[in-house]
């Protein structure tokens, strides 16, 4: 799973169906220090996520577990809301 | 998924017979403001994309689904066309 | 799917018995303009490909189902030979 | 798989359910010298790895299959604990 | 699939049990030329692979197949021992 924040949402009317019901959100990818890193992708929510918020995302197979629809065109989904990371840097000095 | 520009077409008479009937599309993915990053794919159109449409793509089992062919040779799909993105870019700057 | 030409091919005697039968081609992934990019990787023929020749590929379980092999060990097939591309690059520019 | 150190912990209170139960650890992928490559992800632990620890990671499928989860929104995981690495870096100069 | 060389080992006492009975190679990718490109990996061996050796690898789904354990935590798996490859490079440059 990888740390991202929600920045912005997509609106497309013609999509595949299996889209219906599930709010796009584009998010960004941060690092530790939640700055950006690399490029923004659509996810769907299914934690009832905000805009500005830090999130855990997954991909894949996992994606259409948390959303519940396993046979959809998803591929990335918000699975949760961070409420603080825990991160011990100097160990990476090593 | 990915934003992507559809920016051409791919012809290839001898192929799996499992993508006839899905028109090959180049696409070129775009981050935020539309600007093409990293490299141009091959995505079945799952929707009815025009050429030089912004749309939405997904990967791997997700865009068999979306072509309905969960058999076929298929890993992109282009499964919605964008009518805007809602951005707030002030937000990386946390 | 991506891009690629045939540049070459991998002879290995010892191998999984799942990939018998099957072509080994070393992959080059080309751009729109036929340029090399990236990595070449090694993906099995499913459509007669020759050396030198513009081919798609595809990855994941498509390639195994390409391949008519789902529990093969293989996870990228060529799939496709390109007659040509239609690409119209004033679009990146808009 | 990958080799890591974990590097921290990820609160959530709102998350996907198939998550109750298993630890968020912040993974910093290594590479044979242990030195940082590329940008920290997480994982679910699945063998009771400690803050500091060099680790191996799953990734995809194999992650919900370690933590016997497989309808989950899992697509990391943390498989074990390295106790050494014997790498043979000449070989590289061949 | 990848090309790579075996260039050592991992110890990892405390693992998934679903590893027991492979061995854990670390495998340097390698382009065209057997030089090395992009950040070893750990992989199960499934072909009896020495160190040293220049081999085939697969990833995912197929990596299970090969090591014939479709339950398991594996994502990568060696294929195959390259016996050599034949490549055309002047093709790069049409």
């Amino acid at each position: 799973m990888r740390l991202g924040r929600v920045i912005g949402t997509v609106v497309a009317t013609r999509k595949d169906e299996s889209l219906t019901g599930n709010k796009l959100m584009l998010t960004q990818p941060l690092d530790l220090d939640y700055k950006p890193i690399g490029d923004a992708y659509v996810a769907v929510d299914t934690v009832g996520a905000g805009i500005g918020e830090i999130v855990i995302t997954t991909h894949g197979t996992a994606s259409r577990n948390a959303a519940n629809k396993k046979n959809s065109a998803i591929d990335s989904a918000i699975i949760g809301i961070v409420d603080n990371i825990d991160v011990y840097k100097e160990l990476l000095d090593e």
